[in-house]
């Protein structure tokens, strides 16, 4: 098979994140689904700007936080999805490059605006999402680049870009071009609620086309509908490669086979906001797989990664991951 | 005379500001001076933006972010300043206005984007900015709103409008208003280089126009073309009624006449970036004075104000001022 250009490829939707502290009172009074990811509509956008606190930017998106947690590493990482040609859009361009992530989807013409994420952390650090989806929207099968794909060890998809048609005809071919080019495709369920929104789909595609799936205990159980964790689990495991499954302060437990890996949370000193922690536990165990480490090695980077990111404001790492993991002497195998 | 609506209102450069962290190394390649205030134009806000890192958007500007400061510690606080009717200009009115200062300067249309300021913090937690001016620079006379101006207990002008002819002249405007309604004008130097560029204009204005002036020691011997502090500080006790200077870790000294007053710098548990650490002094010494407390109370409040801006990254306070303030004991005096 062909050498790769590229570890993983996240391919998702491109947003940024409007990060705003609030307490609990203003989560109630505007409705506001507790440490979930809520779509909304540019009228209700607006409202929640408008009442929300000063807020600051920062480049956001499931799988682009993935992928810049893969750089920061120091994997070799691609991203596909949609901003608008706006300031917005360049911001979310800007940084992932500079994060050093390839991205080159064209940007959106005299469509709507770059999609952003209003997210209101409160103080116990739990984060509650409201994604105004705007051009991510108009992400579609043309531009899924098929070259992309096939160079790369991984293909990693958002779960969310099943909330549109467009997007989630897009995912499948994606899916498709990866596992022709004999490359490996992995998912995550995302969040809860999608997963009730999409639970069919996501059951049908898991079974034929996903070698991997990211998911929490609440996702994966919902994914079956059961509240029985272990059934889940042993449940998954029969339809997948692999299931890695976090399980926030627990840690987590990957399964494979008849293979079951578990692996500590790493200790935070001070727990600031959990958003990212799953899309940097995706990032480390990704990276990992993309370089043929063995299931421990690559939760072991995962939990490292989610561990940086909740420690500070934002998604997407703050210092070089590549760093922390050679401190901790976690070796990253070098790329095939 | 008629009781105000304001306690400080504050006319300065409406700025959108782009932080990320840097090295050394990052600056020499760029030729960017350290710890200092550059102007650039567009060409190369672009090619600096492309080669900086990934970065965390948050409303500026030197006076908003003493207003935002003002508002923190429970005082009333107004704006005037310009930015453009597009996303960035949207952010600040927005941040602006969430932080409880009172905004209403139009948007631009059909002209230059928001300022940004491009603003490199290096590991010593220094800040060299780098500032595209945009439609910042359209701020004219007739933005300037007399009946604001004349319903502020002190109208606050920063330095850096002198570096654009239309808003010297709205400066200019807003200090002959604020004084003929009888009310206080207060002035920051702003940067060392803006001082070079302006020396004459500041003087003049100074010695006629201004009752409290704001800078930092480099500032003021800049202003008085001296190596000698004491000298230079002799010299504004004499022209001036008010002159509060900041000196960074050894505190600040307020003389007024005859009077000296030094106020030591609170102790900061780990300094992380100085944007906004004049600013916020100037937020916390100007309203004791609009509210009358006396001169070491004013200091006492701009210290505490700078010491918890340069403790995180960006130049508006994360935590109420107002809480910081009754924790340490230091009571602000009602709005009359």
């Amino acid at each position: 098979m062909a050498a790769t250009r590229f570890d993983v490829l996240g391919v998702g939707n491109a947003i940024v994140d409007v990060i705003a502290t609030a307490d609990d009172a203003f989560l109630g009074q505007h409705g506001i689904e507790k440490a979930a990811m809520t779509l909304i509509d540019e009228t209700r956008a607006e409202a929640l700007y408008a009442a929300m606190g000063p807020g600051q930017e920062v480049s956001g998106g499931s799988a682009a936080n993935t992928l810049a947690g893969v750089a920061s590493l120091g994997g070799r990482g691609g991203y596909i999805g949609k901003v608008a040609d706006d300031q917005l859009g360049e911001i979310f361009a800007h940084d992932l490059r500079a994060a050093g992530v390839d991205y080159s989807t064209a940007p959106l013409r005299g469509g709507p605006a770059t999609a952003r994420c209003l997210i209101l952390v409160t103080p116990d650090a739990q984060r509650s999402m409201n994604t105004f989806l705007g051009a991510s929207t108009m992400f579609s099968e043309a531009d899924v680049d098929a070259e992309r794909i096939g160079a790369a060890e991984i293909t990693y998809l958002e779960g969310y870009l099943f909330d549109r048609d467009e997007a989630k005809a897009a995912f499948v071919a994606a899916a498709d071009i990866a596992r022709k080019a004999g490359r490996k495709v992995a998912l995550t369920l995302s969040d809860g609620f999608c997963v009730d929104r999409h639970r069919d789909s996501f059951r049908a595609l898991i079974a034929g086309h996903v070698d991997v799936v990211f998911a929490n205990e609440v996702e994966l159980k919902s994914l079956y509908q059961t509240d029985d964790f272990d059934a889940a689990l042993a449940r998954i495991r029969t339809e997948t490669h692999i299931a890695a499954v976090t399980r926030s302060e627990k840690g987590a437990i990957i399964v494979s086979g008849d293979e079951s890996v578990s692996v500590p949370a790493d200790p935070v000193e001070k727990l600031v906001d959990t958003t990212g922690a799953g899309d940097l536990f995706a990032a480390g165990f990704l990276l990992g797989l993309a370089r043929g480490a063995d299931l421990q090695t690559c939760g072991r980077l995962g939990v490292l990664a989610a561990a940086e990111v909740i420690s500070h404001v934002g998604a997407r790492p703050l210092v070089s991951l590549a760093e922390l993991a050679s401190a901790r002497g976690i070796e990253i195998p070098p790329a095939v």
